[in-house]
């Protein structure tokens, strides 16, 4: 990247872009980059949307609703009033100061630009000065196998508000789609501090990146430390349907599950005091662990968690070396 | 169409609406049909934006700007603001409101219905009766020479505000383009009861429609009365660029040329009290006149002129059986 010592924060919804916002009150500009999570995007009344990527822009920009964690704050919905005026489709809000940006994309996007090139041009324009990677260029798209049939992402999420038990889900068109380039390169590149799977919805968020061809060996043999934080917090999703959608598919709504579901390349697990009796366990299964309060009220929670993230990647690159044993472990323990 | 005697009134931007407004005060519903001009329409962030039918239905829906003619009533233009803090394209003034005629437009062509069929669905969503009809549901396009080069109309008359000098105009695609089938049905139509040209822009509202393969001929062989409203009043145009185009084209701006540009199918011409004087040369070229005020300033205005045509065209239908003999004069006159 710039020739500095970097890190890689990889996110998806609104959980993961409060720590993406603490993370960049703690390190500069060139210090961050961000991979997205692109499985919730999708076409709708004729435009590209990318939530996460517009999630993540918004709050790094101070342009984020604060009070619903997604659209932009200040918002006024004249255009969705006329659009129902006029027998338009309105389960998706799309606010007028939040249809520029899906317009201006589409735009984009139509003239022949990436996802990734249109990304940096609308979070540059919004004053953002991250690296910000849309986790690839093609087309990836998360879809819900759900007890009323295959539900779009969206139409899961937004339309039917996750109401559907969920009993598998797929991520079509990630056996074909291309790794963001810009990624893999961060992924390699000599200068590269640390990874930290901000708290994500692992099946909504991260996962739709691991799907993607080659990503997860090179997060295998990556030379620095992986850590994620917990999105979970004493059974409960700290923010979404993770928790519901973990019942729905008959997993245990705990951290360690987590912690287990990434072990083949995870080094450092970062989870909440209430779940501190998990610590031992996921110790065990050669992860090293923090405990503290990761859930993000204030902004000061935010930034104080992602320095407690920076210093947990500083203390497990001080024995870098023991690293690639720990991943060994684990890999020899899920059998992959 | 619905069994019952009808008017069929031309338009095409602001001038023409004021007229159609008037018109749908004096007429029933079922009585009144609209064609309007498309050669206006064009592509732009990714919409279909149709000028002349959005200013019609807004006018007839009450949702017009009456400050400005076009665009919607208490519009509001965040969602331009915040196009232009991404760098997007301002030149053409998109309100919150407006916006979601054109995105709904643009979604129901790209499912697969008319732009005929779309019209319909969208003025009946905002309470209009009348049925309009677009020219075309084919794709022509206003091109203007100018002096600085090919101009796509929109960048002509909003984008470059008319200053540009015009050379010529031209109609990209109308040799191909299909007149609207339900026109070509109202015009030979046996409850149709006359054929109303609203004051509109002779080179960018009447003639795109006029270009089209057989029109022309169906208001020749037409069995009622056509009239025309004048556009120029004292060697002025009563609304936009028609006098500085009239003179950039040296075409004498006189309200007398516009009646002989349609003569040959024109049975009855409308002219301001400041042009009397060529109400002689007018009758002279085989066209009835009838000189009143003709500048709409106040729905009264609006509502008296309509009735003025409609008695008009009653006038004319009277004696009907001279009707195709005036037109054999004028097309013998022009040599047509």
């Amino acid at each position: 990247m710039t020739g500095q010592a970097f890190y890689l924060a990889i996110t998806g919804g609104i959980g993961g872009a409060k720590l993406a916002l603490g993370l960049s009150r703690v390190l500069a500009a060139e210090e961050l980059v961000f991979v997205v999570n692109t499985g919730d995007d999708f076409e709708h009344l004729g435009f590209h949307i990318s939530p996460d990527i517009d999630t993540l822009v918004y709050t790094l920009s101070g342009e984020c609703n604060l009070d619903t964690g997604w659209g932009r704050r200040d918002e006024s919905w004249r255009f969705m009033a006329a659009l129902s005026s006029l027998g338009g489709e309105t389960w998706f809000q799309l606010g007028d100061n939040d249809l520029a940006m899906h317009v201006q994309r589409t735009k984009l996007l139509n003239e022949g630009l990436s996802l990734s090139e249109t990304t940096t041009r609308l979070a540059r324009s919004l004053g953002v000065k991250n690296c910000i990677l849309p986790m690839t260029n093609d087309t990836v798209r998360t879809v819900i196998e759900t007890e009323d049939g295959r539900l779009s992402f969206q139409h899961y999420f937004v339309r039917d508000r996750c109401a559907p038990a969920v009993r598998a889900i797929e991520y079509d068109g990630a056996t074909t789609a291309r790794a963001n380039p810009d990624m893999v390169a961060a992924l390699v590149d000599k200068n590269l501090a640390g990874v930290i799977l901000c708290p994500s919805n692992p099946f909504l968020s991260i996962d739709p990146l691991l799907s993607l061809a080659g990503v997860r060996d090179y997060l295998k043999s990556c030379q620095v430390p992986i850590i994620a934080v917990s999105p979970i917090v004493d059974g409960a999703a700290v923010k979404g349907p993770l928790a519901k959608m973990m019942r729905e598919l008959s997993i245990p709504r705990e951290a360690c599950w987590v912690a287990d579901h990434y072990s083949e390349f995870l080094d450092g697990f970062v989870l909440d005091c209430k779940d501190h009796e998990m610590e031992a366990g996921i110790s065990a299964r050669g992860i090293d662990t923090m405990v503290t309060n990761i859930v993000m009220q204030t902004m000061n929670d935010r930034v104080r968690l992602a320095r407690e993230c920076i210093d947990l990647i500083t203390r497990l690159r001080k024995r870098l070396p023991s690293l690639s044993n720990n991943r060994s472990r684990a890999k020899a323990r899920t059998g992959t």
